[in-house]
């Protein structure tokens, strides 16, 4: 695993769980409670403090990948438990590939 | 007005904005509309980055404080439309005292 | 201009743009000037909320596009005016492609 | 420790962090390495995301809580090896003091 991929990924998920949190909110129901939407709003904010560390270089970086890794293993299952829908289906998947990427820059 | 009280109002206006669309969230019904916690996330955001602007002490500031205060005077607007509510009128009453003062910032 | 496009450049802007800080603040001298790094994390940050608001479908982002194109602008220029580097070349090259795009958008 | 007093901490930090670096690179030397000035970066955008996460009233709070400690402490020390300088002491005690409510509050 290199950093860029790590970097890329981080970036990725940011941009799908704010994506996925405003197309919630449009849904309402369920999919609009506040602990799934804080959830995707949590994973979307320390995806994006993970990708800047890495992209300063910084030294710490490996600090911020394990606490990313952990919250994009939550949002995962969290938007697992949301059932068949396409898009949760799709923060899911980014979730986990993420939290796949920081675990291993933070090992 | 002097830029340290530019800074501590879009500092306190963010603080606002998150802590009302987590509440927001919480309660539920039109409060949780995907327009009305889209804005809170914007201007909780914009205010963000005017205060970190100013406080890099960029010349760049009055651009970031301009915009900073069309997003602060719709979102007030906003809350005030959602009617009686004691926390929409604090972040109302606190959008309108940040967008006042980075007009004055930008002019 | 489609808005995925524009969202695409804001982001890899951002990315350039602290890479290249943290790039600069390792040769020093003139291209570690208060006035040139502040410039590239003035423009990180804004390119990061220019994306966010266009990745939560903000009613607002044409605001927020119009001030990122002109801060890309101003460094794109600052960039340039370093020389005949390459890293300095690249980010001056993202930066006007955002700026185009953002000025796309905000029309 | 109560989270009100933990946010404004982390606030405080932040905003203390983000002037350090604008004035360190206006003195350059070795103020203006890039260790240091990356340092107070890291610090400053890790205080915004702690604070972020408890405006949200997110249950994951403890775990950027703890991570912003570890940096906070990181940079208090690094500030203090500059020696006498009036603002190095300044940032290095605001970090000491959020180093301190972040451990608490990630207990």
């Amino acid at each position: 695993m290199d950093m860029r991929q790590c970097i890329q990924n981080c970036l990725e998920c940011h941009s799908v769980c704010l994506e996925t949190a405003a197309s919630c909110l449009q849904q309402g129901g369920k999919h609009a409670e506040a602990s799934h939407i804080g959830l995707l709003l949590d994973c979307a904010e320390i995806c994006q403090t993970s990708a800047n560390f890495m992209l300063r270089n910084s030294n710490l970086h490996k600090s911020t990948c394990r606490v990313c890794a952990e919250i994009c293993e939550a949002c995962a299952k969290d938007c697992e438990s949301m059932g068949d829908d396409q898009q949760m289906k799709r923060c899911a998947d980014m979730c986990r590939r993420c939290a796949e990427s920081c675990r291993q820059m933070a090992a």
